[in-house]
């Protein structure tokens, strides 16, 4: 499918090439040893920091779509974005960015261009070990940096509220959902997949509440090695059941009827 | 926010009014004592039916959008929908249905008319009591029914699809959060709780693992009274603790973190 060549094409004939009225924001949640980031990107000649966004070409599957502009944008790949939801307000793109941004590139483009009509907003998001993955840029217009969830500047449009959607979701999902597989090595202490749940819900948890809770899953092998070159007592070593952990994933943590 | 007075206008001057190439459809479920249906509707010059679905007004949100929707085509109000997913297949509305349908309404529609582009459409569903909702109807052009889910016939579109889905979601919504307020009465007796379960799993559940789980959620209380009028040993009574109920709703059944 044909894409705009420059960014001229884009915001002048965006509509030959491009859905209408409809775009992608991905939130890009990065974990590694107790940090929680957020992907963010800018586009160069405006000061704001926004999701990775974009849209979605005329014949083009959305979910298709969303994992394009992650790899356009980001250079990553093959990342499992789940969908987040739709972000409708009809006021949530009314804002002076689109002109303003259209302005210091030097296009002419009139107040009935197609950036400057509302836009509806698939939601995405992912999480995934910062540590592993490397966002890439082109150089030339934008920048793509992973920050601190603590630290988070303003967003362009409504990414804060979409970026505090999908944080609030990765949260719940811990309710129903096993996580930390690709996040944490082959094998972990108790403490360290504590840590995991402690940094993306932002707070303490009681220990053996925690472990009473997580072993009841049942999605847990304890393994026969201790973890070595530690001091006093060698903590317990942990690795994920993969058969029981896909099939929680699947059906919950409680599991079917 | 101004609308289509006529269909002739609604075909021909669509884009006037609603968000071009996104729709919303509406899988509606009715749940009654063990029987599992789904409101569809026809477009009367048409043969076939289908979900409950529209368009978005050009400053309208979605979810609004679907609760009008709903409102306008079957005369349900203060539904409670949930968002399912995006259905985004290019191909997913390229059938006849809109030439058929332009054509038998008589109305003389180009070939760049806006309905027979691609449209990306919005999913929602809700499960309601069907005894107490009641679909009414225009008389003119549209049929409302109830359709049992065993008896589903040929939908238009994708909307076969949209409905498997939406069954999907419904059942595993079972393995997370609680369900039958506003299905049973007040009181009921754990047989008609299991058959609500029975009936929207469309399989047999085990009796004691059926109680024994239910249970566990903490979300019921048994009531002092038995069912009365029961020949032999009468059984008891239950209703929904519903702080319980809500809080469950909120973080699923097995409580969070």
């Amino acid at each position: 499918m044909k894409q705009p060549r420059t960014k001229k094409d884009l915001i002048l004939k965006g509509e030959d090439y491009f859905l209408p009225q409809l775009s992608v924001d991905c939130v890009i949640f990065g974990f590694h040893e107790g940090v929680l980031k957020v992907l963010l990107i800018r586009l160069a000649p405006l000061p704001q920091w926004g999701l990775v966004g974009g849209f979605i070409l005329k014949e083009e599957n959305p979910d298709a779509a969303a994992h394009r502009i992650l790899k356009e944008r980001t250079g990553l790949d093959e990342i499992f974005l789940q969908f987040l939801q739709v972000f409708g307000n009809p006021d949530r793109t009314k804002t002076d960015t689109w002109p303003v941004l259209i302005g210091k590139l030097g296009v002419q483009a009139g107040t009935n261009n197609w950036l400057l009509k509302r836009f509806v907003s698939l939601g995405y998001y992912a999480l995934v070990d910062f540590h592993e993955v490397t966002p890439g840029t082109d150089g030339s217009f934008e920048s793509c940096v992973w920050f601190d969830i603590h630290e988070i500047p303003a967003l362009l449009f409504d990414h804060r509220e979409i970026l505090d959607q999908a944080l609030e979701t990765l949260q719940l999902h811990l309710n129903y959902h096993p996580v930390g597989y690709n996040l944490l090595p082959v094998s972990f202490t108790m403490p360290e997949l504590q840590r995991l749940y402690e940094t993306i819900l932002d707070k303490k948890l009681d220990r053996r509440n925690f472990q009473r809770k997580i072993l009841s899953f049942g999605i847990l092998r304890r393994l026969k090695e201790k973890r070595k070159g530690v001091a006093h007592k060698a903590p317990y070593l942990y690795s994920f059941d993969l058969r029981k952990y896909n099939k929680a994933l699947k059906e919950g943590l409680g599991g079917g009827w």
